[in-house]
């Protein structure tokens, strides 16, 4: 957590969150409104914290990693446009440390070369627009970051994803598969493009596929920038 | 600056970092042996960093953003590499908020959806491989985060992204510019694909280009996710 995320939180009269974010916080909460629900309740969340702004209220709605990497920042700003345009509350986001940047760290260095950040849930996006991502990404030699790459319901597109980058890049390219990311329970494994999807994946998973000149050196995964040294 | 990144600076007993950062955390430093040089004197450092290293010295490499996204990370690693395997001391990288992480976060919500990260700097990538990337992030409706926009010798680069990107999106398609995101002297200014290369845009500057579905509203910045409101 950042010094700056902190001291909003501190600073907040009412917070709002997911239940499991909230309990690892609370000893910022002392005093304050907590409005705390589960899972996919997303819309519910950030809606109550928009119009306890808009009774005036001084309201923080957290979320893990980066609010603004696929996160509630969005959402809020989306609900806050539905209100008339005299009472729409201020919002401003805290930048934060998303799964990227955390699990980029945990395998080495995998990202000093252009990437792209892809989300497999095709919940809310077509499945052949993340396909074709997938397919430019992998032309364009981008070092390549999986968000949500399997869930127990949704196991095949990972599996889909490999075959499309191995068209382009050699089964030997490494790829990190990081597991909760710079939280209890972290655990890390480098594969390979040819043998990842035989690893342990799940939703709290993020995948890093490296480019055609990253590579393992004593258990790290490395792009070259491309200094001469 | 997060509290991991705060403690390991503390438990260092030397710092070694570009002049400019090592003077934004003088607080941090008392009793340790500081090694600070100018710009473009990254290899140095870091050759410098891994050497003390292996005298059995703790040493933090100190550097703005995360040092995992375009950062100091992965030279440490290449320059650890290059001496024998049995004193290579031990290297960990502790992730930050990045360029693109605390741009976005001015801008409002850019990066709610799949986005591509590219280095506009030629110095270290040929212009032909930066050229396709742009290429293949705009035909496959990425957000697209331009670090290294333009310099004061590099100026082309930036209006030859614009032509390409205009091949594949709207002149409408929303703009933002961040200079010293985070930083004192943060300024922010929201253009269009047609337009932006009008503004004032430096070495200091993250560029954030929408993606089809990108929307302006109230001074924001906003990709939706999708969701059904």
């Amino acid at each position: 957590m950042s010094d700056k995320a902190r001291q909003v939180i501190l600073q907040a009269e009412v917070v709002v969150g997911y239940r499991t974010y909230i309990e690892l916080i609370t000893e910022l909460l002392g005093g304050k409104q907590i409005v705390s629900t589960g899972m996919m309740q997303e819309i519910d969340r950030c809606r109550a914290a928009v119009e306890i702004a808009i009774e005036g209220k001084r309201v923080t709605v957290v979320s893990s990693g980066d609010p603004g990497i696929y996160g509630m920042a969005g959402l809020v700003y989306e609900i806050v446009a539905q209100y008339p345009e005299n009472i729409r509350p201020e919002v401003t986001v805290i930048p934060g440390i998303s799964a990227v940047n955390a699990a980029a760290a945990v395998l080495g260095a995998p990202l000093m070369h252009d990437f792209a950040v892809i989300s497999l849930s095709d919940l809310l996006t077509p499945w052949e627009m993340i396909q074709k991502r997938v397919e430019m990404a992998g032309s364009a030699d981008f070092v390549i970051a999986l968000y949500n790459p399997k869930s127990l319901k949704r196991t095949t597109q990972i599996e889909e994803v490999r075959k499309i980058l191995l068209r382009h890049r050699s089964p030997l390219t490494p790829v990190g598969i990081v597991g909760h990311a710079s939280r209890m329970g972290q655990r890390a494994v480098i594969s390979s493009l040819e043998r990842f999807t035989q690893e342990h994946i799940d939703m709290f998973s993020l995948v890093i596929i490296g480019n055609s000149q990253t590579f393992v050196q004593d258990g790290r995964m490395i792009t070259p920038r491309g200094y001469t040294l």
